[in-house]
């Protein structure tokens, strides 16, 4: 019997009604008095210089009422903030959203307009006259590391371990992390095996169903409303304080519900030009993105070139690893390539090992995160080579991962040694696996072959900063306000958090997502950090419902506090006869006088051990065509304890599917000129459920140590291990070792016709 | 030099702009995709039993979506509850919302309907057809008491001191309260001067500007969302759980902004019809009433009848009082019958006392709430006889309110004793005031005669739940969440007492009105308790926040918590050197690690002391028309302390105002047939600025003793002297003893005929 009454049960989420029905508010639903639209144009080159923008066209054209360049922005100079997902330099955030003297990528915004209507609004756009000098693009990553390279940021200096580069030579190269354990070229001297591959992998999107939105409203008084989907109400409200110059506390930002993030909808886009657009025309304006923008204009995870070399002993005992791995950071710096480095090897305990990271500046949207950003990039890299070696030294791969899983008390590549966590069981739980136990079954045409592959992966979930406030009402019920704006469920899973704090049932908790001026400060919604952190602080606030409680009843009953404590959903006299008033009594009594009961509490927890997850993946491969079937799909994770099962089954499962697409179909196609040419859902392939198998998401529940209820976060590590899986399953079935993403059928067939010959 | 940097200031108000540009929402702005509009059929009869309600050819008009009876309504049955403004029998509160097998007054909600818009909606209301059986209408509160009157609830028996009356006969008399100090008769034969005099005050209406509104959603989920202009969100939440028997969690309120309230808008009409017209139709559904429906159908206060009589020794000490009080009810139980038997006598130190009041049902709308409720009427009783006093014993009047002034100690009619009250402050202010000082200047025609009048009068403000939260921003801000719905400027008064309480400026607090499912439980915005109250609960937030910043500050300084201290807008050392962080210092450290602060407090205080009020009303009489012109007025008030003298000021002026118009000109005027004839501002007529002298608000300063900032409530005191003090300026102006409101001029020129013949 489960120690819990609530956590592990799987209520009926709270929101749900409203999103099944319609009734949920997103941001594009928003309306407002006076409501103008704005729409924004966009560079149709990939590198221009632009000299100049004469928007008087467009502002004669009737209903026109304002146009935006980034000369209206402030110049929020060069300092370095970490705004929500990493560090970046203001000036590069301001003119991402408005570019400055350059046009960095094809899709950039230039110009904004506001009008009556969306339709005057993008007929005003083709009159606004941009002169452009057209630049070389520079779309390849390992092309733009090269010396002589078309330079993006002439001011650009590479940052080190040790700060700034010396040398000053023009770069597109903006960091190099490097990571050292041990001796690695003595252990791969040493070592009975080693295979050495490079990877490459293309851009990706995360593909959310709901376009970027923002409307705003500057009032005369200085504030400034925005009501927008976002990952992070907080997060908006900082980089719009910092892009307008404006203190924080004269920003509110209004969640709306969110249509998908995974990741992109962190960083700002359109909100500081709804702002200007608002404040030159003193009346609300509303920007949408249509789905070509998204594509073009907002961050997708980074194409990266990887190179790694791995040594073993002949038992099978990894002992050396070293990695270079170059990742695009598109127009600005900033991809994940500390994740990166630091994930690469995070599933594994290896005693030497190097790593070298690039963030590396190329004409493609600034890259941003996506789900363990940086992490299956990697992955494909390590986890396919290990394969490689598994069949070489004839170990079985689920063994080998076992033998070298990375364990309390390893050293990960950055320095910390890990705590409790869940590597060996779930690499233990797959082995166990009745998939794992079966053979593959034949096809019905023996002409296409079939194949399994398992990979393993990690992410490292977060911590930070989570306030939750909770109103204990006169029936027994608690209204629950939180920070976290609500992307996978979270609401239903802090409320549960809450619940079984207090004794009550999950539908007792009504959870609601604030504005920023309705709640303490609480980071972004990533990381796999709510059900962590703002549970935890939900854990906290209900600390703080009990102790005012007891101090109630204690006044109620005439004795001291410390002789009565909470304990199963009420309060119970220490001493002498048992005495109690349930959860809902002590509601009700409380309403008759002295006040209500207010919990409240604001976390800042130490990050959690991190997570694990392992793929098992059948396939079949037409040889033909290249065509990927994936058969057969298991998806085993640790994720601490499972609040709500269904909705870590579903991230397990929505995670593994993304990186399904990432590995048979997805990527940024680009023409010479570096023009992005399938921004569409009909161009770019994501995976539709024709594609995919049931995907089996087995949970494996490792408490975190730390945290009350042993919450790991399980948003993002399903995402890492699915690529090299299939890719292992695909050299499995037809012997090929795909050594790029998406190993989409063309790609398949080239790589057959390149072993056959 | 003040002791405080904040408090007595004048900041402009938080929400001052958003209202002056029309961005302000109110309830009728609220638009939502799907909105049904809702209008209400209303009884053409004063007192008629409903035989039958037919809706079908309503229902087939094109475009109605739905009708609602208060067969729609459960019923709530016959418990009595306080659900913010008095004891109230459920059923009646439901039946007023949509009549049951009666209508009980002139514009009776009778049925109600939702259409595709609001002409539809009025189209249909004429194709309901009801089946009256009319009844004889009663309107006057005397002819209600006597025996054999037509009965409008057959069922109701009279409550009385020591519950229901053993009479089981018919009545309309719903309450009889009695009140006994001393020995009244014998006082009264021993009294030197004894005056005994009956009154008679019109019904009048608080005549806010906003006509009522609500938008219901009613989820299939079983949860109903409510936006709507009210006193109080969990007031409304309150009465629409009850009349819908759900639990409150399943109700949402959302306060819109409010224009004008004054204790009308604390009794829902309309909410629980949208409610249930939205769970008819699937749809949001909005009701807006007209302005007619306002005057016809919302609480006006009561119309009354009231005897008093009044002995004094020869010195002008008050010796003995005895008053007789029956306020109209309207149609169901209600009346503010209580206020008034406490008000009549409670400036006043009388040994000897006896009152009767009366809570009397007749065919007008259930009377409500309006700005110190039946404390106007009685005043006007009181106050006239004392005048009356002052002329045959020779005293002046100010004097004799002096001498025989309630003070700390003093016994109050129904038991308690007054803690440090200002009364006889207020009355010395008036005294040493100019306006009381100088001569009453002789008009340029002199046959308009003048007159000076002076009145005093008193409220026992409030104090009730509120709940307060407070999130510290990294800007050294704070946003302040707050459940007092704000009429009045409470934004402004409550963030004021928290920048106070933390050293920081008012600017720095940026404060909300929260909905209910945000905010923890806070009572109603009325009695003159949310500066009060709500300013408490702000003061304990700042301490919370204090005890947090110490121990931060003390973590940060590596001392313990009880080595530092909040003192002047930061944290100090206590030992050692002067070790000091700002509280901006503070915020922005905090942000860093170790989570947000949060303040947050719930209070349920004792009462305030209670208001006084003294008026100084200079008239000049038409004695051909009987208009009477005021030329000076000067309102005098105790205020404990006064946050925000601007505010302050223009409660007084606002509540003298509408004393002014009570006296003169406000009443509702019914046909025999006991129709409304006068239900538009055209008809009823209320004091434009062309009315009006300009009121000069003096306040006075006796802090209460329990309030951390002395704040005692301001908001309805100011209505109670002026009917009074007008009718003695009449007195002194044309010699005649007005006995009744409103003294318009046709009563006027009645009088002043009696007294000539």
């Amino acid at each position: 019997m489960s120690q819990y009454k609530v956590i592990g049960t799987r209520p009926i989420r709270h929101d749900g009604l409203d999103k099944v029905t319609g009734r949920a508010q997103y941001g594009a639903d928003f309306q407002a008095a006076g409501l103008l639209h704005g729409r924004i144009l966009r560079s149709p080159h990939a590198h221009a210089r632009i000299r100049k923008i004469d928007a008087s066209a467009a502002l004669g054209l009737p209903g026109v009422e304002a146009v935006a360049t980034s000369a209206d922005l402030p110049d929020p100079g060069n300092r370095v903030a970490n705004l929500g997902e990493g560090a970046i330099v203001l000036r590069h955030l301001s003119n991402n959203c408005l570019a400055g003297d350059k046009a960095l990528y094809h899709g950039h915004a230039v110009a904004a307009v506001a009008a009556v209507n969306g339709h005057v609004a993008e007929e005003a756009l083709a009159l606004i006259k941009v002169d452009y000098e057209p630049l070389p693009p520079l779309i390849d990553v390992q092309k733009a590391m090269e010396p002589g390279a078309p330079i993006l940021h002439p001011d650009l200096v590479t940052e080190t371990m040790t700060g700034p580069s010396e040398d000053k030579k023009p770069t597109n190269i903006a960091k190099h992390l490097q990571y050292k354990l041990g001796d690695p070229d003595k252990a791969f001297a040493e070592a009975a095996l080693v295979i050495e591959k490079e990877f490459h992998t293309a851009t990706v999107h995360q593909g959310y169903i709901e376009p970027h939105n923002a409307t705003a409203l500057w009032n005369p008084d200085g504030t400034v409303t925005i009501w927008c989907s976002t990952q992070g109400a907080f997060t908006v409200r900082a980089q719009v304080a910092e892009l307008l110059q404006l203190p924080v506390s004269k920003v509110k930002v209004v969640p709306m519900e969110i249509g998908g993030g995974f990741g992109g909808k962190i960083r700002v886009y359109l909100e500081p030009v709804a702002a200007v657009l608002s404040k030159k025309t003193g009346r609300p304006v509303k920007v949408l993105m249509d789905r070509a923008a998204v594509f073009a204009a907002t961050g997708p995870t980074p194409g990266s070139y990887i190179k790694v070399k791995l040594g073993a002993d002949k038992s099978g005992r990894l002992t050396a690893a070293k990695a270079h791995l170059a990742y695009e950071a598109g127009a600005y710096p900033g991809s994940p390539i500390w994740a990166g480095c630091v994930c690469i090897f995070a599933c594994y305990d290896i005693p030497n090992l190097q790593i070298d990271g690039y963030d590396v500046c190329v004409n493609k949207p600034a890259t941003s995160a996506y789900r363990a950003p940086g992490a299956t990039n990697a992955a494909m890299a390590t986890e396919t080579i290990i394969d490689e070696m598994c069949t070489k030294l004839k170990i079985d791969p689920l063994d080998f991962r076992i033998k070298n899983a990375a364990r309390e008390g390893s050293r990960r590549a950055d320095g910390p040694t890990y705590p409790r966590i869940g590597m060996i069981e779930t690499c233990q739980t797959a082995k166990n696996h009745p998939h794992y136990k079966a053979p593959l079954t034949p096809g019905t045409n023996p002409a296409f072959p079939r194949g399994r592959g398992v990979a393993a992966g990690f992410w490292f979930n977060i911590g930070l900063k989570s306030t939750v406030a909770a109103s204990v009402n006169s029936d027994g019920t608690v209204s629950l306000v939180e920070g976290s704006t609500d992307i996978g469920g979270t609401r239903t899973a802090v409320a549960m958090q809450l619940a079984e704090a207090l004794g009550i049932r999950a539908e007792d908790v009504r959870p609601s997502v604030a504005d920023t001026d309705s709640i303490g400060y609480t980071d972004v919604t990533g990381g796999s950090r709510v059900a962590y952190a703002t549970g935890w602080a939900a854990y906290e606030a209900a600390q703080d419902i009990q102790r005012q409680m007891c101090e109630r009843v204690a006044a109620l009953w005439k004795v001291q506090p410390e002789e009565v404590r909470y304990q199963d959903g009420g309060v119970v006299s220490k001493n002498g006869a048992a005495k109690r008033l349930s959860f809902a009594e002590v509601a009700a009594e409380v309403q008759k006088h002295g006040g209500t009961i207010v919990g409240r509490a604001s976390v800042d927890p130490p990050w959690p051990g991190g997570a694990f997850a392992v793929n098992i993946a059948d396939v079949e491969v037409d040889p033909d065509t290249g065509k990927v079937n994936v058969l057969r799909f298991t998806a085993v994770q640790d994720c601490g304890k499972a609040i709500h099962p269904s909705y870590v089954e579903g991230q397990i499962q929505g995670g593994s599917v993304q990186g399904i697409g990432w590995a048979l179909n997805e990527e940024y196609v680009y023409n010479a000129k570096g023009e992005l040419t399938n921004a569409s859902f009909l161009d770019y392939r994501m995976p539709t459920s024709l594609d995919l198998p049931m995907i089996d998401a087995v949970i494996v529940e490792v408490p975190d140590p730390k945290h009350p209820y042993g919450v790991r976060g399980v948003g993002e590590v399903p995402i890492v291990p699915p690529p090299a899986a299939l890719a292992n399953a695909i050299h499995q079935a037809v012997g090929i070792r795909m050594d790029v993403l998406p190993m989409s059928p063309g790609r398949v067939v080239k790589a057959l016709a390149a072993k056959s010959k």
